[in-house]
């Protein structure tokens, strides 16, 4: 996909933003929501007067998180890129934080340009949530088999049509095949977390993957439904949805 | 400390709870505010008929948060424990929750029977503050030196007179000596910690423990300075109080 050129006079920059998604309507500005890119453009225009359109590497929705979420924006000023940072933080409410803030050459799209994401899932598998993690982690009570979730995570990765993993295959513009590089379950304690590398995703494709996993987990599915699942090309109710707040967009690579 | 007897017709109950206290004017019941007291003496009205006094093992202070606060009440019902635990957590909001339910002695009073405490202040010293973790960590941009922060800890252990690390100490009915049995600060990463153990501590004692080990540990104050601060009696302003999403009560012993 071409990425579009940066306008005469001005200079296109990266940043890597982490936020807490639990009081925003997702990434993407929409009328009357409080959302993460309405944030950010709107302290970016406080700064230097200019509007933008800050872009990101894929929108996250309502209550999802960011680790290492990647965006850019064009600039006719030149900022003091450390001074920016902190005066983007300065403005911003704390729970959106500006990491990083580069240069980046003018060929660089968050999203066209990423060679890759890893997103995390957390659940907490005990019967009492802890209070400090309820925003964070998925609530699952029912022990969960780790090793038949690992198996089952195994048969769903490499290059595959995960149309049956997400939420609106009609509408990705790409189709509906991804290079699902690794997807790992490991366990501590009562903390289970799911590890999604990949090329790409679906829309809702980690929450379906992670929800599959967890019916699994359960025993509710057997590991080997998977396969089928993702043949059959069809979402039934073996893959919901899992609950926003254990999804982090972790890391984006270039 | 005598203990007040139990009713005719009671049986003394001791619970285990957990909670954030973000959003809670703390630990004791105050007119038109939201505290953990009421949330509990609220739900176990709901859940029994029984109007109850719950008395805990210490006040917590606004923002503070508690992993382990014991406390203790009275009822004439004889609830099933695992089922009255399951109904409190169902009908408090999720940023407290009741962690066990016992039966006591009827001698048993949380405050007045603990044997001792342990207080875990937690802080994150870097540059910015990771949006996840804002409501449980104090930010101090400076690198703390941490030996300097043990080595002031160490001249504060022991049976002393902590009149100057307190915030009103002429309120404090069991005078303003108290044996703190363990004050240790490590680092992992970013994080630094301080646990403090002792057999009971003052109004705003850890607090004021840890303001003045974070001034040790950014070079504004020598770690020896201490043992003055503490025989002289008087708290000055080399003794802040540190902010309260910092600090938790981390469990408590009988």
């Amino acid at each position: 996909m071409a990425v579009k050129p940066v306008p005469a006079g001005k200079r296109r920059y990266r940043m890597t933003v982490a936020y807490d998604g639990t009081q925003y309507s997702g990434w993407q500005v929409q009328p009357h929501r409080k959302t993460v890119q309405w944030e950010l453009e709107r302290v970016i225009l406080a700064l230097t007067g200019e509007s933008v359109r800050v872009d990101s590497s894929g929108r996250t929705d309502a209550g999802v998180h960011a680790r290492g979420q990647v965006v850019h924006f064009d600039l006719a000023a030149t900022p003091v890129l450390r001074r920016f940072r902190q005066g983007c933080n300065a403005l911003l409410a704390d729970d959106i934080r500006v990491l990083v803030v580069r240069r980046a050459p003018p060929g660089f799209h968050s999203r066209i340009s990423a060679a890759g994401k890893e997103y995390r899932y957390f659940i907490w598998n005990g019967e009492i949530m802890p209070p400090f993690l309820r925003h964070y982690r998925a609530h699952v009570r029912k022990p969960l088999n780790v090793k038949a979730m690992r198996k089952a995570a195994s048969l769903l990765v490499g290059k595959n049509d995960f149309a049956a993993f997400s939420a609106n295959p009609h509408r990705e513009v790409n189709g509906t095949v991804r290079h699902l590089r690794a997807l790992k379950v490991a366990r501590r304690g009562a903390e289970v977390s799911i590890v999604a590398r990949g090329d790409g995703f679906l829309y809702k494709m980690v929450r379906s993957l992670a929800g599959f996993l967890i019916r699994v987990g359960t025993g509710e599915v057997e590991p080997e439904v998977g396969k089928t699942i993702l043949h059959s090309r069809i979402r039934t109710a073996r893959v919901p949805t899992a609950p926003p707040q254990g999804l982090f967009l972790w890391r984006v690579w270039y």
